[in-house]
């Protein structure tokens, strides 16, 4: 498997486009990702009750497991807009499918940005079909962001296919979603069922396990669209790339949570199964009270013990160890080596007696690390997320004004 | 039912002190309650399976259902201690038990701030009897205080019986928990089984629904004591004393959450049954994204249906209304009246085309209320919380230090 420096359009058969059409004030807000030939596809979607427009339009056309095209829009989220949402929702599909020549059944949309307006149609059908005709650039990556500040994109080739996906989320992002916003595409050839039970595989391990403020969204998919131009694949290096893509975009998503300065990793290890392995780590990457610690540099290691018992689960608090380790770039190497430093911060579930300069020094680094052995099993299980800071509270206080 | 400007030395046969001994840096931290005769008591506790060293000691002790003196301390929480935390809060009851010349078993304990710390054993030692016979004044209200900025207590007289209550919190609150420290102490003779029974009705619908950041701590405990001085009582007379004196804490400590400055208060109606109201009204309560918004006096009403949709719970979104209602002092008005202003934001689930500057009105005073009329049922919950700030990021990231 090699990490290729390109995007969606590096696969086979895949166009991407992304254009500013006055959705947002002076970005990029509306893009099209499209393949030459039908795909086969699937989707995972979020678990909120209250479902946007968009997915439930999405959820119809998928029905078959064939899919061509999605169009995607950001600066308002078409949820809780009734009738004329999903009307303005399958509308964007039909644009697309007229401009394409394809069937509108085959289009899927994904809406991102503020609950309760209306989507601004009319710009959006003046726009859309120089959107789709004139791809100056492969900006897609781009169009879907909302409170981002970096667009998340990663391609991977393995034998003879190629994977590549994209993805945005920054707020309202929190596990047992199915996601935020995610496209995968690849020319691999991939049958509908097998396809859906890879992609829930991958999700699962992936960006359900990411969480930046708990607040799962209405709006959250991922679609992964396999057109076949490679051929037949090895299942297993294909269950390997897409597991690779989805964690990727998944860390990246957390890494650009609102606000964050770092991404934290919490791996919970040695627990008596993989569920409870799952809800410990995510406990802990969700609690604010740690995410402020991480933030502050602060081992107060009280509150990972405290998020830990808050699961519910049954352990044994005199058995738990706890370890911080950060990875950085060693700047005096040429080789530009990581340096990974780790230090035991609680032994048996009291204090280890760590020497508090160097676990600053850790935890002030970009990525950040808690090793949680619970000392009782053999399953493990990691979770992603970011600190909590004085930004996050300023971009959420004011965000639709 | 009467609210007297008093504390728990109004109640008949209750004395508190506090006292500054040095856990904390130049402030109250060690308390005492006593009754010069023997209490029923009963107390709810944690649920997080973490629990700290004088909850397991209170326990025990509490095993009879009788009490004669808490101790409590603030600074340091002794959580995550192992046997020495136990031993440590055990002789806390002894060394209370010695002065008063009680028996230790019916002295409590309990003990708040950073976990992972031990007592300084030698300063409590050596000013504890200090504190118990040179009463000077009651501070015992400051004295259990840790982040929280006002004291939180209230004085009720109703019949032939007083009832009065002290509680502390701040950070770390969140719902499903016995609840912060509360210690309430009444006159009136009641059963101990009567008591239990009357203290979990209470909590239920009052500290159980508050919520700052939804970590439970490992500490939380509520204990009521009641000496019998004024004789039987008109049991519901005084279980809607108990549930009044609850209810005013709970709302203290939501106002007074770390870096608030509001209170939130979230009224479902109309559910379908009373958990689906508790759950829901929770659900928005707990929200960082609904929380940041009420900071920003920002109507942003789709976080509000993303939360109820986050719970599970089944509902028809199209059927929601939400209003929000401000109450504020008329300081034009001689009498100070309390003005209620009111609007409808959502109508069955859309925009309910609001005046935006009037919503501002509202939003911009110092208690929120969120109804959310569900239109589905007649069951009804309320939960109390507080906004998001960026005080409370400052607060938490460098809270060891």
């Amino acid at each position: 498997m090699k990490i290729i420096d390109g995007n969606i359009t590096n696969v086979k058969g895949f166009s991407a486009v992304g254009r500013a059409v006055g959705i947002k004030k002076g970005k990029l807000d509306l893009g099209v990702i499209y393949s030459d030939r039908i795909c086969n596809a699937s989707a995972v979607y979020t678990k909120n009750s209250v479902k946007g427009a968009p997915l439930i339009v999405t959820k119809e056309h998928l029905e078959n497991g064939k899919a061509q095209a999605i169009v995607i829009n950001s600066g308002i989220a078409n949820v809780c807009t009734g009738e004329k949402g999903i009307n303005d929702a399958k509308q964007m599909c039909e644009l697309v499918a007229k401009e394409n020549n394809i069937d509108k059944e085959n289009v899927l949309v994904a809406s991102t940005g503020l609950i309760g307006a209306y989507l601004p149609m009319e710009k959006i059908k003046k726009d859309l079909a120089d959107v789709i005709h004139n791809p100056k650039t492969c900006n897609i990556a781009e169009a879907i962001l909302t409170t981002d500040l970096v667009k998340k994109e990663i391609c991977v080739k393995e034998d003879n296919f190629t994977i590549a996906g994209i993805a945005k989320g920054s707020g309202m992002i929190h596990p047992n979603m199915a996601t935020m916003l995610a496209f995968v595409c690849t020319d691999a050839e991939i049958p509908c069922e097998k396809l859906d039970a890879m992609l829930k595989k991958a999700v699962t391990n992936s960006f359900n396990m990411i969480t930046i403020d708990m607040d799962t969204s209405t709006s959250d998919m991922c679609i992964v669209m396999a057109n076949g131009y490679a051929g037949r694949v090895n299942n297993e290096k294909f269950q390997n790339a897409l597991n690779f893509v989805c964690t990727e975009l998944a860390k990246k998503i957390a890494k650009d949570g609102e606000g964050a300065t770092k991404l934290m990793e919490v791996y919970v290890k040695n627990a008596k199964d993989e569920t409870s392995a799952k809800i410990l780590a995510k406990s802990v990457v969700c609690s604010n009270l740690v995410k402020c610690a991480v933030y502050g540099n602060d081992p107060n290691w009280g509150r990972i013990l405290c998020a830990l018992g808050n699961t519910g689960i049954k352990f044994d608090a005199e058995k738990i160890n706890v370890y911080f380790e950060s990875k950085s770039k060693d700047d005096k190497n040429v080789e530009n080596e990581t340096i990974v430093k780790n230090e035991i911060i609680v032994k048996n579930g009291v204090t280890a007696n760590f020497d508090y300069e160097k676990i600053k020094e850790i935890m002030c680094k970009e990525e950040l690390k808690i090793i949680i052995d619970m000392q009782s099993g053999n399953c493990s299980a990691t979770a992603y997320g970011c600190d909590m800071t004085e930004e996050y509270i300023k971009i959420n206080a004011l965000y639709t004004t």
